[in-house]
């Protein structure tokens, strides 16, 4: 490729809204224009970014056996109602009119399409197992998107189904796409972990995330160094700190706490550590055919803990929705407020669940339900009955231990990947049935397995870059070489050597771009250093006198010095090296 | 690729709605499921074909120079009330409200956004010319889509767009994405022709249309054989058939026609050749700010012609748009029903625009304006005044002279490609301007050229076809060739030999399927001749016995008889031929 004839137009200037290195690193390499909130043009250089990852994703889901096909984007509302999601999905699911009024989504996933091509195509455990994938065009109406490709609205996806005779053939589906995933994260050249996961409103029981390692990451990891062990923080055990409940030591007394409405603030005041306090959050459950009033849970974890809100969403009592309590429901239980609650006394009727921890708690403190006031030397079965309940509800912190030994750790990663074993959920809805062995219609088992090919663009780039711009692994670079000539207009060697060099790579099947712009050098450097090009090949005057060419990898501090003859072997020993061991 | 593992699943009818054979064929075969009107599912095999459509595309379209991008499918509707079309597109433009109440469009081209794209880029002559592609899904929300891929709402368009600092220039990448066109359709492997064609809803002075040849096609082509003329019959000249008009030589009469309203039934009465009548068909035109009325229009061809309703609508008065006159009018201005009125003394005040040929006419037979009566013997200037207009009103029909030699003749074929010259239509709306070598902003001239990726799969069975299925030119088959071993199970040479042939094949870069699903040879055979695949290999025991493959090319009655040891060298020379020449 040759500049010229390429569209390349870098911006000084990242947007302001651009809150995130991807999207400000995208944008000021014109790989990516906005065109609507959370909608991109992907420019050339963006869109061969896109095209070499879906070329990978490819390449080893075929290797896996799964099977390519290509769902529409427009799919008629009735097989979403037949699931169930046209009225539970919300309102990020874009429902359209078509001219007739008939009803459509713009499909942000596609369970139930490919759930009913499977009851129409397959009869027989003949064709059985089978995993099929398309990579299309996805939408979906968030709220807010923002962070450019990380969350936007419409995005590229791979998306695989797999359909299997029982439960034990499909698990062995999910496992061949783990290794799958595993494949295709190591060949994109990322740093990743594979994490258990959450199977949250896709349903199902069996859940991995495929997250890239980078501090910009929303998702929070736990993982043993020492061990294979890592889970997304919202899923991952915490262990209990307090083996066994010491006795009291203190009467309860309330101190004085004026407009101190945090923990810390509190410690600090009675000169006592954090850990010697109790956090209380306060739930509402909304009436139900059953119970026809609001319920109130406190939901208790230690001063320096965090409440988990997805292992209370699974508690009995609020496993079917929760939102926090107003400041008038906290008042009228409490006769507070929500700065100064505490577990001890409420006015209205509360269900208490303690964290493992808490529970072993002795002596501690916590709000005394009365405005400027906590309590201290609280102590369970004394001042305040047994919770109700005694479970998990905090996030692991660094240095927890692991019960299999070792010490947990936390990192950040940015979710790229997510595979879940759903076993009947939509075939069951969709009654999807094949005919078995026996002769007897039964349900097919089925798993799903999602690739954000867009997002992993982005991912890609906040995991690697520096002051100067992008640095991309070389499998997924716009190109993996550049090449400088230097005032090229001046000398006749200089293009020669250039052009000499730009043919030979090729002709090794290098994917190389040749800088003819004819632009000052300092300003070509800067714009390949910003666009992240692993491997840049500088052609000049001084250099050739000396029979070399400079080779620099966008990952090293300096360039070397490499005869012209060596060039071509050199640049091609180093498009092998793999820049990230994972 | 082995075909247990492969999803294949025939069916032995078509659903009653597909009315035309790609259609048929295509759902017969399993290569598409539709999912709502027009709307479809590419199955694996389905979308194997779209694919190697899509890589030929692309391939001659990097080579033009062309750079290809992404635009988004989802587009706001802002851009498109700057174009105008956000009202002018009419119903088939899917529109869109998001969840904040924001307007949007589902593409179903995309100028806007391109053109909002260049004049956000490209600040300087420097940057040009550049041509942009991009290959996505599109969305036309037909009233009545019919007819499979030919006529889908959702379907797969390579779209690109060219942009030039001159007129000049722009013409020149009109040329150059026309070579480019030439190439493709060639390479896939169709019998097409360029025609001349009108510029439609689009705009732009110059336009050109690629027609895959199909006895099916909606589009009639003119063409002389004796040249490189061909135009869509839409734009073709007509010629005039009668270079002078000859002296009266009858008194006009009026004749009774009880009941006759075509001009074949009145010539027949009267035994007179029908190039004898004169057909009348009105008009009418909406009243303007300036005519406060509606307008009638009558518009005369010959008898045995057909009027040209879009040279009609190029002509002064109707060119702002027109409709048929309803029943109504048409008794108002003639005093009697649509099938009796002529030019001669309408009641009413009529525009009469005569076709070249019927000017010249002498002796005519025309309605008489009075129910049930014809008038004979019809001459201009003596019994009706000149016409206001004699233009080129026709189709042309076969067997017309070329003025330039020859005879034209006449084709079906199906649009599977369209390029247009715009000129600044787009580029002044949206004020795309670059600063030209004097410094000065200049607006942009624009071309934009489309491909109907998915149509071209329907378009190709249309064209290549029999009884027995589809026959899929080698570069767009889905696969090249396929392997039939017979009764598999029973013999291991059977087993080896073709797995060998299989290995042989791969490793010489063909596209080779093997039929490993141990099914009845008479059943395999079927499915392959209707899915198309250009050449099988039947391997068989009896065959073997004689050492000998049975070796047949889908468009050869007979299979050949090939040795073992012939038989890739054989499937290799097959490939490379081209089963249709254009």
């Amino acid at each position: 490729m040759r500049a010229s004839k390429y569209h390349i137009n870098t911006l000084k200037e990242a947007p302001a809204e651009a809150e995130v290195t991807s999207h400000q690193l995208m944008t000021r390499a014109g790989m990516i224009r906005k065109i609507a909130g959370g909608i991109y043009t992907y420019m050339p250089l963006g869109l061969r970014v896109l095209k070499k990852i879906e070329a990978i994703v490819r390449e080893e889901m075929d290797r896996a056996g799964a099977v390519e096909l290509l769902m529409p984007l427009v799919q008629p509302a009735e097989l979403w109602e037949e699931s169930g999601r046209w009225t539970a999905y919300g309102p990020e699911l874009l429902r359209i009119k078509d001219r007739h009024q008939r009803d459509f989504v713009l499909q942000p996933t596609s369970e139930e399409v490919i759930t009913d091509i499977a009851r129409n195509e397959i009869q027989s455990w003949r064709q059985l197992p089978v995993n099929f994938y398309h990579i299309q065009t996805k939408f979906r109406d968030e709220r807010r998107p923002r962070f450019g490709l990380m969350r936007g609205r419409e995005f590229t996806m791979k998306d695989a189904y797999s359909f299997d005779r029982s439960e034990e053939a499909a698990q062995a589906s999910y496992d061949n796409m783990y290794d799958a995933y595993m494949k295709i994260f190591t060949r994109l050249g990322l740093e990743f972990r594979a994490v258990a996961a959450d199977t949250g409103s896709i349903g199902g029981s069996r859940s991995h995330e495929f997250q890239v390692i980078a501090n910009t990451g929303e998702d929070l990891i736990v993982y043993n160094p020492q061990s294979q062990y890592a889970a997304n923080i919202e899923l991952a055990d915490a262990p209990c700190l307090i083996a066994t409940r010491s006795p009291a030591g203190k009467a309860m007394a309330k101190v004085a706490t004026p407009n101190m409405t945090k923990c810390e603030e509190v410690a600090a005041l009675l000169k006592r550590p954090l850990s010697d306090t109790v956090k209380a959050v306060v739930l509402a459950v909304e009436p139900t055919e059953e119970i026809k009033t609001v319920q109130i849970f406190v939901l208790l974890v230690r001063g320096d803990h965090e409440l988990n809100e997805v292992k209370a969403g699974k508690l009995p009592g609020l496993n079917q929705g929760f939102r926090f309590a107003t400041d008038d429901e906290i008042k009228r239980t409490f006769g507070c407020s929500p700065g100064s609650l505490g577990p001890v006394a409420p006015v209205g009727p509360v269900t208490i669940i303690a964290d493992k921890t808490v529970a072993n708690m002795h002596d501690f403190i916590c709000g005394a339900n009365e405005d400027g006031f906590h309590l201290d030397g609280v102590n369970w079965g004394r001042d305040l009955p047994e919770p109700d309940l005694v479970t998990d509800l905090r996030n692991v912190v660094a240095g927890d231990l692991d019960p299999n030994g070792g010490t947990l750790n936390i990192q950040r990663g940015i979710e790229v990947g997510h595979i879940f074993f759903l076993g009947d959920k939509y075939s069951k809805a969709l009654n999807a049935t094949f005919l078995d062995t026996d002769g007897k219609p039964a349900i097919m088992q089925m798993g799903c397995y999602g690739i954000g090919i867009s997002r992993i663009a982005a991912a890609a780039i906040e995991q690697n870059h520096d002051d100067r711009g992008m640095i991309w692994p070389e499998a997924i670079a716009p190109f993996q070489v550049v090449i400088c000539p230097l005032n090229a207009h001046k000398s006749e060697t200089v293009r020669n050597t250039a052009e000499q060099l730009y043919q030979d790579l090729i002709s090794y099947g290098a994917d190389v771009i040749i800088d003819d712009r004819d632009i000052r050098p300092g300003v070509m450097f800067a714009e390949w250093e910003l666009i992240g090009v692993p491997v840049r090949v500088t052609v000049g005057d001084r250099g050739l006198k000396e029979g070399v060419v400079e080779i620099q990898h966008r990952r090293q501090p300096e360039a070397e010095k490499i005869t012209v003859a060596q060039a071509t072997d050199f640049v091609l020993e180093q498009l092998k090296l793999r820049a990230h061991a994972t």
